[in-house]
């Protein structure tokens, strides 16, 4: 198995809203038989309707109850700008959990919810450089 | 906010045996401070705590209570390879809930559950064409 995610798929209550909501932070998709696609670098984020989700994967699909265990990381180039996005989210309805601020590894983070539960820590991480297309390199820790 | 993804970290109850789970399946990371760091195209998978996780969300660590909602899929070349790493998963103590059969879309795959009930979708997608270095590209659906 090679070290690759293709897709990241969110089951949402309502695909509608849910895509209301990714486009209010700016991002553009298509929308194919009540499933959104997103073009996010090398891969995709995928909005799909909770209850088709779980089926197809052949599991029960349970009421979310509380954390998923799941945050997705959107890194950026400044702390300004993971002020902007917190705020943005704000405005679209999210739930912010964190509001932005210094992170012990030496960054400036903040996390919000989506409307489905869905968590996003936005940051600002000097550790791990960002290239110019957005993607990231994980550095040499060194023997530790 | 641009489409993009950096990490996505998964929330594990014991940091050491979800390592060897996905080493189990050949990928190889860093390990810092009982966190671990999976470079995966230009982003990265991370293992950390559920409980360290959650609360540098500024969440509440309820318990692990079914479908997370949350789907990862793994898309490779061809038909035999979803078989190999489905059975991988199954060998490393993975729950096969759905076994490799064809999909509504046209294609092929199976999907496992792993320790701490993260969904791994495996999938052979002939209408998402992957490149040489695994990275995908959402086709152009057309006006719909």
């Amino acid at each position: 198995m090679e070290q690759r995610i293709s897709l990241v798929t969110l089951g949402v209550a309502d695909v509608a809203r849910a895509k209301a909501f990714y486009e209010a932070l700016g991002w553009r998709g298509q929308e194919v038989e009540q499933t959104v696609f997103f073009q996010a670098g090398g891969m995709a984020l995928v909005l799909w309707g909770r209850d088709k989700l779980a089926l197809d994967c052949g599991l029960e699909n349970g009421l979310p109850t509380g954390f998923s265990g799941v945050v997705l990381a959107h890194n950026v180039r400044g702390q300004p700008e993971v002020d902007e996005i917190i705020a943005a989210a704000h405005g679209a309805g999210a739930t912010i959990t964190r509001s932005p601020s210094r992170t012990f590894y030496g960054g400036y983070a903040g996390v919000f919810v989506d409307l489905d539960g869905y968590v996003w820590e936005i940051a600002c991480n000097p550790g791990f450089p960002l290239a110019e297309d957005g993607s990231i390199t994980v550095p040499d820790f060194g023997p530790v």
